[in-house]
């Protein structure tokens, strides 16, 4: 039976990439991409990972003794009828105080099957997660 | 007059804005991303700048005493009509040996006035510029 969010705008998309996550369920986090070995996700270490079979083994390393938790917060995004890039904070606590936080664009495109993600690029930016988006731009 | 590339393809917009910070001209660069408040950009320290007073003056700042000479390479991209997502490592003598090598990614949306740059997410990756593309991904 297709998943709800399957059908759902990029940000229901990018909700049930992050819950995906948290309960390190590979299948359904992969369903989230599009259908097409162009898809690319650069990983906070900065490897480059191009296509469904790296980036579906990289998650299942990652996920190998369970879900990650991550909130993502204060979302910024640019859109137009057939894409959208958003770009969030990541909250983790996989990252504990003074290492960083987390950084992400999430592009999204709209395909035959609904909104995917076709691109994933997650930095690791020093110092605790800001408070707001108004701390992060210079004016 | 119209500057040639503003009415490019997105890799003809991304040529022109490596050209532009190798020539440390902060108004070409400027001229290629969307006119629109909402562009962003994250810097190789994590930094996230919005909008086009932000990112102008983060460029014033790294271009103050000159251009910066960076070199795409391994340009990954998808596209449709109406969007265009590439990735590319950033060859650069900014960062030296050990300090590690830049990997890209440049989102373009098609404009009312042509392709322009909407984000652009700057990560530091470990070790040596990678030779090839196959060599960043796992299969």
């Amino acid at each position: 039976m297709p998943k709800k969010q399957h059908n759902g705008s990029p940000a229901e998309v990018e909700a049930a990439f992050y819950d995906a996550m948290s309960r390190a369920d590979v299948d359904a986090l992969m369903a989230l991409w599009a259908d097409d070995e162009e898809i690319v996700c650069i990983q906070p270490n900065g490897l480059r990972l191009l296509g469904h079979r790296a980036i579906r083994e990289s998650y299942e390393m990652l996920l190998e003794h369970g879900g990650v938790h991550i909130q993502p917060t204060q979302l910024h995004e640019m859109h137009n009828l057939m894409s959208a890039v958003h770009t969030v904070v990541e909250g983790t606590t996989v990252l504990r105080g003074d290492q960083g936080h987390l950084v992400a664009t999430n592009v999204y495109l709209k395909t035959p099957k609904g909104w995917r993600i076709v691109a994933h690029h997650v930095s690791v930016a020093p110092g605790p997660t800001p408070s707001d988006t108004h701390s992060q731009v210079l004016h």
